[in-house]
């Protein structure tokens, strides 16, 4: 008998999200059964679109409910084994993350191999984020020749790699992200035109200055203020590629919504909404590009670490202040 | 020589255009010189996109100059020729509307065939709202098996094209219009739930009761309430045509933008703007699809008419009252 430390939704945040929401507890782990395996995470993901999962009404996933431990992305070393598709020392990546370990049917478990990455990339650049940078820029953006991109929340796991993709295949990035540190770290990444938000009081001019024939594609991280100057800036046929709107997710009134949407009309754009989870048809794509642009040292991460089950409430609240640089992530082992 | 009654543009309207934004001017007509024909207008067409032209801003065509006649589709027949490709009696189509008579060279008239219909179609079903009709719902929204449809301003000359177009492919259309007249000519034409937004205090809910499983298309010509509505109805993978949105036509402060427009990422839900002049590869599939449409029977329209050039101003200015049903036109003589 083992014993894991788990979080649980304890009520249902109202705006931003508060330690309260959240309770640690411990439960014991038997043998695991037959057809089982159990592990122990290493590491687990935080991320936005969790936020979404925290409120009672349908979506593409089902609601957490209370009470309950979380879930989410993680990826553990096998402990014990009662399959024989899986032996102890294994990699596995699988959603039972907000927890230090697990029983769970070998079956719904993903067998991973790190290739000498750190295992925890595969949470990030070479993972789902990494992916959902992918496929949204280059299925749902429809990237090509001669586009100029610009990337909100552009220092995150998913924006850093839409920037990164896009300069790899030779385009203009304009990235937008919030104080100095994330800011160094896109011209780090060969992001030519960057934008310190927080430091501007007029996003469309400032978006315009870097682009001053306009915008082709959006990758659109953030919602609110950044999807208006990003409209205002749009060349006609400009392509948004909406992955998430992070500035809206707390919010308690009624959102404020694009009120230039109608430029939409005279230049022919395309707004498209996705989730990563409809396009992994492009998987092998994904990892053959990805793994040959990390061996040639062209793509570059950031880690945000912290420390521990007990952290994991305030990891996650830490994405909506803006507090994390790449991938926001906790150490469970 | 002979006289012409046109209509100029005095002042920029600000907010809902009044008779005072206009003029009207006489001007003399020499005989055409060469290479020049002679037009007497018959109908001419006021067309809701007029009025971003009245703007004095960057847009997919020029701005409307004070003090110059406005310009608009219009049908008439060669009064007078000087080119050997057009004679008396042609009937030719323009975009030389606002205005009795003109000389233009033959090359910029489009010879017409009315092909026994009346000849204002050509500047409505069997015209350009059609056409848009035709584009937007076939191409930008991709029409396919089993899509509820949802369109509004659907008794207007675009949307009432829509709904046939989409009753005749044999789907569920939900047309929404203002007034009993209105309501009843979509009854009329086969739209199996139509809303009376005018009637209606929560758009969502109507929708909602008409289209228990949600929308896979909605046909846009209005905004505002009407675009917040169809997204809070829309299913996953929806297609939102954006033609239009006469509500924010005339709109002195700033608009309100969808303020759910957030639930396009996780519905995967993808807007897309149109014009219709960058479709017109599709001229020759509508022209054949819309002539044997009409010729059974099948394909019903309205036209709103006022009379004479003086008129004109008054019956632009119903288009953003909804004072019209079906096409809204000026009859020269």
């Amino acid at each position: 008998m083992t014993t894991s430390k788990e979080i649980r939704l304890k009520s249902r945040p109202v705006g931003l999200p508060t330690a309260d929401n959240f309770e640690l507890a411990s439960v014991d782990l038997p043998a695991p059964g037959p057809g089982e395996v159990q592990v122990r995470n290493l590491f687990m993901s935080v991320d936005p679109y969790m936020r979404g999962r925290m409120y009672d009404r349908p979506s593409y996933v089902p609601p957490f409910q209370i009470g309950q431990a979380l879930q989410g992305g993680a990826i553990g070393t096998v402990v014990a084994s009662n399959d024989p598709s899986l032996k102890e020392g294994d990699l596995v990546q699988s959603m039972f993350g907000w927890r230090e370990a697990f029983n769970a049917p070998a079956s719904a478990l993903q067998k991973s191999d790190a290739h000498g990455l750190p295992p925890q990339a595969l949470l990030g650049v070479a993972g789902m984020p990494g992916m959902t940078a992918y496929a949204g820029l280059l299925r749902i953006a429809a990237l090509k020749e001669g586009d100029v991109v610009f990337v909100s929340a552009a220092a995150g796991a998913v924006g850093s790699v839409v920037c990164q993709i896009a300069k790899l295949k030779g385009h203009t990035v304009i990235g937008s992200a919030g104080g100095a540190e994330k800011c160094a770290f896109l011209k780090e990444i060969g992001v030519d035109h960057v934008i310190d938000y927080k430091a501007t009081k007029d996003l469309t001019a400032a978006l315009m200055e870097a682009a001053p024939k306009g915008i082709d594609v959006y990758f659109e991280n953030v919602g609110g203020e950044h999807l208006e100057a990003a409209i205002n800036a749009a060349r006609p046929f400009a392509r948004f590629a909406l992955c998430g709107m992070i500035s809206q997710y707390n919010e308690t009134g009624e959102p404020k919504g694009p009120s230039n949407i109608i430029q939409a009309v005279g230049k022919s754009l395309r707004l498209e909404g996705f989730i990563v989870s409809n396009h992994y048809d492009m998987l092998p794509d994904f990892l053959r590009d990805m793994s040959a642009w990390i061996a040639s040292g062209q793509m570059k991460w950031k880690d945000t670490v912290d420390e521990g089950i007990a952290a994991a409430p305030g990891a996650f609240i830490k994405l909506f202040k803006g507090e994390n640089l790449g991938k926001m992530l906790v150490r469970l082992s």
